[in-house]
């Protein structure tokens, strides 16, 4: 697989997608983003957001990170809620596995971010979307951050996002396959991956 | 700030240490992990690993992200914990806010990842860390994933780790300074920024 950026391509894998063709209702505000697409298009400081996260060491491979306000549409913006999270090193790695790895919290931001994207496209196009499901898996070489070979990069070597089509392929099938590699093309987390697409 | 990949470059920003001179006990087994580097140079297919998330939707832009085994050492390796995380959009993209951003998720990864790093270097230079803090902060036009202007990338524009240094510069300045960039050029989730090192 040809190396793009921090993340390479991605196989487009295991989305299982149930849907009817009903006045979709997904949940998502399809009329409200067009609204801030146009706004935003005579505003485009409007635009520039930046997104945070604080972390404080515990003890050993184990942190603590926090998530709460961003910047946005021109200004701080804050939350009801503060997002917890806690990161550390499984056992196998002689640590206490009281968190997930820092790079699965990078897996769940990239299927949390195109699962959401098959949402939103999914409603623009009217598809009533009844189940998303995903699993995604990055493949690592450990020796290149054990200081084994310096050759061997520093992060995922490929990642896979497995798939199978539910129900059995219908004549809506290219409408639905499309939703996950169009979500794919707007991921904010997936951009630099170039992506062997499959049918299903 | 040119682009590499993924992301783009990082400025070390706010991390702050407090450190003093005693036999170092940061909680990092350094012992096991120069054990497995030794080990694993002569099985480097046990260096292998494969991270995973399992993601289901919710519903609009919420869902439920699922974290607990991934395969290494030549095997599925099992936690005792399945990790859970749940992501969505803020309120300002007419969300419901039940989560964290797909984004923010990836800055924990990064940090925390950055954190992990920094202790255990420590823990190998033998300096003992009193604590370590870090605030990053992701840029990001929303012009592109809302399809605004197709030539602006959808994802981080620049990553920015701000750093303070604590207790006041000494004669040990240039041995903390240090552990942020070691641990950024060994960390998973980072190696393809380049970086400009600021002293502290």
């Amino acid at each position: 697989m040809r190396s793009v950026g921090f993340l390479s391509q991605c196989k487009v894998g295991r989305i299982i997608i149930m849907a009817s063709e009903v006045q979709a209702n997904n949940g998502v505000n399809v009329e409200a983003l067009l609204a801030a697409k146009e706004a935003l298009t005579n505003a485009p400081e409007a635009a520039q957001f930046k997104w945070r996260a604080a972390c404080e060491w515990k003890d050993g491979t184990h942190s603590h990170s926090t998530v709460e306000s961003f910047y946005g549409l021109g200004q701080d913006q804050h939350r009801k809620t503060t997002f917890a999270f806690d990161a550390d090193h499984p056992e196998v790695f002689a640590s206490l596995d009281q968190g997930a790895t820092p790079v699965e919290y990078v897996l769940v931001g990239l299927a949390s971010c195109l699962t959401a994207g098959i949402a939103a496209v999914a409603q623009n196009r009217n598809i009533q979307l009844k189940s998303v499901k995903a699993t995604i898996e990055g493949d690592m070489d450990i020796a290149g951050i054990l200081g084994i070979d310096s050759d061997v990069r520093n992060g995922f070597s490929g990642i896979t996002v497995k798939s199978t089509s539910t129900p059995t392929p219908s004549p809506r099938t290219s409408r639905l396959s499309s939703l996950s590699r169009r979500s794919g093309r707007r991921s904010m987390t997936l951009s630099p991956i170039r992506r062997t697409s499959r049918s299903w």
